[in-house]
């Protein structure tokens, strides 16, 4: 079971101010178990402000306590724990209350462990793990139930692998790395060179000799795949943050805290700058050059190297689909379309 | 071996109407072994017409019968099976025919079950499955080998998971529910605050509190993903059908018997509603509300609420690649074009 | 530890050509222990020259040797190996320099493998890994850690399957496939016939009861699904390359040699040619037939049958998003401008 927090403690360990509107009673010992959104919270629960959208569902909220900012205490019929920066107080706070369960150390007996592995003695490996050849697990870990990590390959301080994660050889995880489920780090970049000429044998595989490099706080959600490097590394920036579902192929570099939201895909070789943002099911194509700063909105896709931060889109609006029809097949006449506008405005057709 | 059936077993399991027309002759006791297309079924398989672009295929099978609407029988050289809808009585036939494999109920000694877990003796787990703690695992459920069970999860009566299957902690599966492999439910949906200022630590993990409901009759294909809810749960709705590949990020809610079709990831916090038909690859991005009995066409991006029922596409048509390129650059102007057409109108430019 | 080879072994080995221009001293006895780019490759590895965008990268390089064209001798610094093919002839020789470990003959304990199914000796078979009833295991394949392998299925000679692979029962795989980590061959393909009727029970399952055959030198990248049959196969035809996360729905048919980029979903029945090239993040509906040596551009939806070669597209251009927004609003009023400009030519309006 989780413990519960006083009001007074959550306030005085995140720095927050405990405080209410006139008439509002403050108990600074209200204990609390945990973190509600406005509508759903009980009297054991904190909740938080962020968003003026919600603010009919402050004016009505139950919880024992609302982080905020301090121009919204007056809205509040509850406690107030006042912040610069809600969101923020309200993501710290949740690690309190995180009920995800906390292996032990130690190394369960159906593991295979190679010999020339190393094992942090603070590590916990999980059930039906395997660790290859000369792997380095360091202080801290943990390996949920089935992960698999090759030979060679390391995995840093504080890195926690949920239920089978995959790790090839070669692959280097810095410290306080979160991998999810199902993560593929290390497979074979697609390379392929073709040979059909007479007597050739298809496509001929490129053997992937790079490794993959991931940086410090990352966090790679479910499913996701980040392949080796085809000579160099591929490369993952510290506090880089990658969701479910997205795909980075051989030789991407990923500059510092870019979030790549699900269902992303980045083509081999495509160097992303810092504190990007990518959007869901965006396509990158390779051999660009992504700037920093630089925000993609969701299901775009880039096709040349991007120079400026700013925001970039492609794609056309939802309509019916009766409506859609019509307008889609116009957009295959489009370039005719200008050259008749031409030629009405009395100008000789554009080349 | 499975086991053969004949006609008439057949017509009378599933209350259809064994018939031919004149000169055909019917043979009750004619065993059937399986199902086929028309064109490749043998004289001990059936097959079925549902479709009137195969009226020719129908008019050439060998098959033992045909399922069909009675309208048909005079196009079918071979005995039939009439039914009201033919395609879902050969649904239904399938079933008789299906040679994948049924564990016996048991555990396999190499799964690893925490002493707190239930499992019913009913259940069959399968080798190096592992089931976390105060799990519980209903009747004549199967998992299938290598599958992980989370701390506190459900496992509804006669839910099958195929191999390797990951569920989090904190997940309730419904009744009869069916989860390809790969699949992982609950892993952390995609939630950090940022913390870029002076003395910041970069994307601030929001711990995902919440977990995941999954409904009744639920398929969900292999390698999707289902996310944790931030604080609520994320909810599957009953008779729910989830293709491969797909995303539902955190607090996503899924209205009873929508169909979601492979590739297709739906962002945080969308409530789409029931009786839904999303097709592939499409995209949905967040807090979202869909209406009932909407359908959205292949690789869409769903940028708003959509309020009625109806069909809704975005995107453009495929054409020949030299082409699109010049109508591509185009879509890039389209608004200037609009003003010079307005202009030429005789009118002053739109805002 | 790998071997080096010295510059006269590779030249023979590859039938390539040991030169250098006047000056270069070249010392066929030269060892070399690995390939690198041509900026980072030290004295003892060998680069490739094989696109004139880095003839300065040519100039610059220290390698032991380079891989290039003939024409291309004169500006290179170092030794020479003349290749007709310079980027086949590298794609050869990365081969030498694999590091992935090669696992050893012989079955490990901790596998679990059902009495009926038949493993070659020479076959390796690692940790954890399932063999389910009459499968078949053939020489020198390679089971990596927690495969899991069907009942009746087959895995042809040399095929190595990466960590954690899925294969359902009833699936065929040819001879050396490689399949990377987390993909799943033979789940069930996504066909529910509709029953909302009065009683009705929802969405009535489709039992798959067709396979998945894969031809001989197939590539299939990380967590990437190929579903079986409804009633016929799912074919994969010899020598196809299928990248990460890609989707291959119920009874498509792949022709030989065609290459599938990442994040590409192909659906149910649909039939693409040999010899096609499918860039990444491609959809392709159900039930088209799409011709041989077909190219299609990143993102591109594909809704219609292709009968002819060349290279198809869809999509718009990327561009800021603030303009983006102004020209997708416009789309959605194209048809209604096509008429305006028509009534300003003269004609009326077109149906």
């Amino acid at each position: 079971m989780l413990r519960t927090y006083s009001l007074a403690e959550i306030a005085e360990r995140f720095a927050l101010r405990l405080a209410g509107r006139p008439g509002v009673a403050v108990n600074p010992g209200q204990a609390v178990s945990g973190v509600a959104t406005l509508p759903s919270a009980s009297a054991g629960e904190v909740s938080f402000f962020a968003n003026v959208a919600y603010r009919k569902q402050l004016q009505q909220t139950c919880a024992a306590a609302v982080i905020l900012k301090q121009s919204a205490v007056d809205d509040c019929p509850v406690p107030c724990l006042v912040a610069d920066n809600p969101y923020l107080a309200y993501a710290r706070i949740t690690a309190l209350f995180d009920a995800a369960p906390r292996p032990q150390p130690g190394i369960h007996p159906s593991a295979i462990i190679d010999t020339s592995a190393t094992v942090s003695p603070s590590a916990s490996i999980g059930p039906h793990c395997v660790i290859a050849a000369d792997a380095l697990i360091e202080e801290d870990v943990v390996l949920n139930a089935g992960c698999f990590v090759g030979e060679g390959t390391v995995v840093g301080t504080r890195s926690y692998l949920h239920a089978r994660v995959t790790l090839y050889h070669g692959v280097t995880l810095g410290e306080d790395v979160v991998i999810h489920s199902g993560a593929v780090i290390g497979a074979d970049g697609f390379g392929f060179a073709p040979d059909f000429g007479p007597g050739g044998g298809g496509w001929c595989k490129i053997h992937q000799l790079g490794g993959v490099r991931v940086g410090n706080r990352v966090e790679i959600g479910a499913n996701s795949c980040i392949d080796r490097g085809a000579l160099d590394d591929t490369v993952i920036g510290d506090g880089v943050i990658i969701d479910n579902l997205v795909q980075i192929a051989h030789n991407v570099k990923i500059g510092d805290n870019t979030a790549i939201a699900a269902c992303t895909g980045i083509a081999g070789s495509t160097e992303i700058g810092s504190h990007c943002t990518i959007a869901g099911a965006v396509g990158i194509v390779g051999h660009l050059k992504i700037a920093d700063r630089v925000h993609i909105t969701a299901k775009s896709l880039v096709t040349g190297s991007i120079a400026e931060a700013g925001s970039y889109s492609s794609g056309t609006a939802l309509s019916p689909t009766a409506a859609w029809r019509r307008n889609a097949v116009r957009f295959s006449q489009l370039d005719g379309l200008f050259q008749r506008v031409r030629a009405l405005e009395g100008n000789r057709p554009e080349s």
